[in-house]
Parts: C-alpha cells; sequence; structure tokens
C-alpha cells in the first residue's frame, strides 16, 4: 500500500490528511473521510465516526504509524470497501512532506558515493567509516513534500541534490539487533538531501555535523510505500533528473551497511519512533558534485526509485540579506 | 519566575504536569490545579475550569510556552492569588526533563572549554571554529530530568559530563539577527551534555555529528528561570560537583560567540521552536576530560548556576549485551 499526507482547506486555515495513494488509479482516497464513511455506514453517529476516524487518520503520518497493527488494519479495511466521495484526483492534490519525523537522520551507506564524493573534493574519508555507521541528524522542522519550491538560502552558493531512500520507521525500539531491525521497517520514500556544497566544506571539519549546509530543506515523498512490496531493498533502481535529463541512474546495491544494521545502529541507546525518516545515503553519482555539475535557481529535480514514485522540487530563488557572522581571531 | 515539569500518577499511568517553582518556600504550585481553581472561583463551571487549565497548563513545557504572552499572563495571575490546594512539597516531586524540545542543540562558545578539550586531546580545533558558530544537533528523546539516573551504554568506557547553561526558546523564529535573538529567549537551565569521551573519538572523524558518545542522555532541569531574571547573561556563576566535591567552577564569560550570535546563527534558515534547548558548550574546565579524572557508575554529578538551580543525576551501571557492528575493509 501507499501513504501519503495532503493540503486541504479549513475553516482555521489549511489542514493535513493522510491519503491511501493508488497511482494506477490517479487517485487518492482521504482516508478519514473514506472511514468515517464506513463506520457511519456500520451504525457510528456522524460525531463518532468522525471522532473515530480522526483517532486512527490523524493529519499526523507518526502519529497514525503509531496506532500499529490498528492503523494498516483500518486502511485494508477501506481498501475493500472504499467509496468515491472520499476519492480525489491526483493531479489536484497539493502534497505534504510524507511524513512529520521527530527527527531527521541521514546515513553514509553507498560505496559508490563515498568514493565519488571523496575523489572529488580531494581527501579521503576518515578509517571512522568502516568502524561504525556513519550518519547526521537534521532538524525536522524543514521537510517538504512533492512539487514544494526548495528554499535557498542566500549563504549557500553552490546547492547540491542527494539521490537517496528514505526508510520508515514503524515502531518504537531502542537497542535493536540487525535481525530484529526489519520489524521496525514501515515503508520506503524517497528522500533528497539537498546540500549547500560550499557551506558543507566550511563547517563539517568541525566534526558536529552539518548545519546550515542541509537544515534548510529535506524532501520527502512523494509518499510511502510499505514494506511488504519490496522484494529485495539492496536491488530498487533509483535515478535522478534534473529539468527532464538524466543525470544519474543506478539501484540500491552496494552498500557498506545493510538497511538493518543502519536501523539498529541509530538505535543503540536512544530509539526510532514511528513516522522517524532515515535516509540511506546518497547512491553512487547520486549527486551533482560527483558530475562535476552545478545547478541554478528554478532548475527541477525529479528523484525515481521502482516501487515508490517521483519526488519532484524546483529550486527557489536565492534569499538575500540574512545576517551571517564576523570571523574571530585566533585565540590558540 | 521559574517553572518545571514533574510527573504525577493518574488513571493510566504518570501523566506530565507545569510547575511553578518557589525554591525559597520550598513549595512547587501545580499550574493546572491552581488555574482551574481560579477560574471557578470566577465563575467556570468544574469541566470548562479543567478544559483551559489544560489548554494554557498543559504537560509539554514546549506547547506551553508557545501560547506566548497568554501562558506567562496566566502563570502572573496565579502568583497572585496561589492556593494552598495547588500547593506540593518540593521535596517530594518527581521531576521530569523542564522542558521537551522539538530539537537539542549544543553550542561551542566557551573558549576556556576549547582550549582545554584540545589541549588534552593533542590536536588544535580546526580554523572553521573561528568563521561560523559550531553547534551539534541530539536526538529530543533521551533529555532527562533532575534526579534521573543517567542510562550508561556498555559501548562507553570514558563517561564524561559537561557543565553548560541551557537556552530555552520562548518564540517561533527563523533568519533571526543577533539584535532580534534577545526577544526569542525565554529563559536559562542547566544542561548537562553527558558524553562518551572514547566512543566521540571515533564517530567525531566522520564529520557528520556525535551520535552514541551523546544521543544516550541529555540531562536538563531542575527548572527554567525566566530571563528577566538575568542582569547579564556573561556573569552568570557556574559549578559542577562529583559526589559532592568541587571538579569547576566558573562563570559564563569569555565567549567566542554571544548568546544572541548563537540563537540567531541556529535560527538561519530553518527555525527556533517554543521549548528548544540550545546547550551553551561547555565552561571552561566543565569536564572531567579537561581534568584528567574519571567517572564511574554511581557517581553524582551536580551542575549549579546561579539564578537557576542545581541539576543534580546519578550515573547508572554499564548497560551489557548490545550488539556491535563489525569492522569493514578498507575500500579506498
Amino acid at each position: 500500500m501507499k501513504f501519503g499526507r495532503i493540503a486541504v482547506e479549513g475553516p482555521d486555515g489549511d489542514l493535513a490528511r493522510l491519503v491511501m495513494v493508488l497511482p494506477e488509479e490517479a487517485r487518492v482516497v482521504d482516508l478519514k473521510r473514506a472511514y468515517s464513511d464506513q463506520l457511519k455506514s456500520e451504525g457510528a453517529t456522524q460525531e463518532a465516526a468522525i471522532r473515530v476516524a480522526e483517532a486512527i487518520f490523524p493529519g499526523s503520518m507518526s502519529a497514525a504509524i503509531g496506532a500499529g497493527d490498528a492503523f494498516l488494519q483500518a486502511a485494508k479495511k477501506i481498501d475493500r470497501s472504499r467509496s468515491d466521495r472520499a476519492s480525489l484526483a491526483i493531479e489536484k492534490v497539493r502534497w505534504l512532506a510524507a511524513s512529520d519525523p521527530s527527527v531527521v537522520r541521514d546515513g553514509l551507506t553507498f560505496v559508490g558515493h563515498i568514493k565519488g564524493f571523496h575523489n572529488k573534493i580531494g581527501s579521503p574519508p576518515h578509517p571512522s567509516i568502516l568502524k561504525v555507521p556513519g550518519y547526521f541528524k537534521g532538524t525536522p522542522h524543514t521537510v517538504i513534500g512533492h512539487d514544494a519550491v526548495v528554499p535557498w538560502p542566500g549563504y549557500i552558493e553552490r546547492m547540491d541534490y542527494e539521490l537517496e531512500l528514505g526508510y520508515v520507521v514503524g515502531r518504537r525500539g531502542g537497542n535493536l539487533r540487525p535481525e530484529q531491525a526489519r520489524d521496525y521497517l514501515f515503508g520506503i520514500t524517497l528522500f533528497n538531501d539537498f546540500s549547500g556544497r560550499d557551506r558543507q566544506q566550511i563547517e563539517m571539519p568541525i566534526q558536529m555535523g552539518p548545519t546550515k549546509s542541509k537544515d534548510f530543506a529535506y524532501g520527502v515523498g512523494p509518499w510511502i510505500t510499505t514494506i511488504d512490496e519490496f522484494k529485495d531493498l539492496d536491488a530498487i533502481p533509483m535515478e535522478v533528473r534534473v529539468n527532464g535529463q538524466t543525470w544519474g541512474k543506478g539501484d540500491s546495491s552496494n552498500k557498506l551497511w545493510t538497511v538493518e544494521e543502519l536501523l539498529a545502529w541509530v538505535s543503540l541507546g536512544e530509539r526510532l519512533e514511528p513516522g522517524d525518516v532515515i535516509g540511506s545515503g546518497t547512491m553512487g553519482g547520486g549527486s551533482s558534485l560527483e558530475l562535476d555539475r552545478t545547478l541554478s535557481p528554478g532548475d527541477v529535480i525529479e528523484l525515481e526509485a521502482g516501487g515508490v514514485g517521483v519526488l519532484r522540487n524546483r529550486l527557489g530563488e536565492p534569499q538575500q540579506g540574512l545576517w551571517w557572522p564576523n570571523e574571530r581571531k585566533p585565540f590558540m
């Protein structure tokens, strides 16, 4: 099954709604509407139907996934008896980020990208990347969905995309072992880790992780495909197009750490939360840096993955006039 | 004023309640209870009083602060007319983390610590720390409050504390300038950035930021003192004691970046959210690493700051039997 989030107008402004996505029919089903209709047909009052439907299908994907089997069971029931009344044409919806994660995390797993990136920047990766799975954390406030314009902070000169899968967490859990981790995976989406390469080069040597080079936008969408629809997590075809031209193409093979190892590692000493999004890391050749190509405002980036779909975003105009700190004098 | 969060028993398990803290009277005031009592005395029904009191004083500090002036005004009203019925003895309460931030961030600002840390690890800081304010992001799920036992993951050998102030955000905002940032500061708490030094040394050279060396526990508490109670943010006395002995003592002076610069920097391209906690960075001499001393399970760490109070935590027993990844072979 495929699940996403859209915006609809409400009396106090936009509301988020969960949808089941039927790409082959070019429709989405408003899950709260469909479920409350179904509850009413089974004897619920109007008020009770809306109350229960809101509890099972809230606007938050994380909250919905957090209900565990109750969420998927209700969605499956709708799938069998959905009404036209709750269905919308796919080209008319306004997409939101497919999930609203409590934390964004992004791993470093594809060997091809590690080689390509370090060849370009002219220094080898630190041997620590062989000891433990590297990942960074991103602020969850700047996730954007399909068709959203990517904010371009004026302090970034060299904008880039990163072609990644997004692993969406299905259950709360900590201190997992890799053999347990698969059960904590709800589904897969696309993840675009937009990056300011010039800023990244300055801030990463501080060793505290990326901040201004990454935290302005993370693309998550267009929707999430549940994990049962994937046969082999190491053989998912992936592609990135810029303005309609293919710039990178490959698949999800050749990983330094498996999906299960990455999830188990992230869960150590802390915990995974339902709806959390963990980037796979960039596919080999999945950034313009690796290709010596550059991007401009207005460029349209499309990420595609087999079994998921296409996440499309257009780069906005650089935002000027922002404050910038004055450099300090050396003190040691 | 001083605000904190405590746990109380409810029919479905523990509930979080906001309290106003009166250290000089050794009492805390349950804000929801006090406010609903007051609303009833002014004509509200029991149900309406509880509904309105829950909206103004929910269990989430972030949600409460997010109400802006409405929160502080209601709290001030209670301060003038509080009833004994809503007051509890301070030594009997079970503390929760003083805030529930959407993201944990931790800066690098005290010159003394940067010197002390790099002298000990035997390598100088990267010149980038002079160009931009460095900070890392931490998972928000592992914040702990006053008196909580610190989980000690078994993969950490050298446990450490860090004596820091926690800047608590009062308003949502992005792309701030330093001269605006003071208005976004709700108050100050203590922040203990517990750190696994042996693990930190391995993972930080990956340049994606600390993960397993930090994300197991962030101490936040005992409560938040509102910003109007501080005359000078660069002259707050600070101290750390281990098992009752003073290990570090100083104040909040000698910063590479001001509080306002740190907040403005964090807000660039993304946003601050009410209740977010931003660590000041460690005070010079505010870690055992700088003193060549080590900690053991059972040790009690007390952080103290003038105008705030004392945040006390005991180190737990190392948790054994966790999974650990096998090292990979070099590939480039």
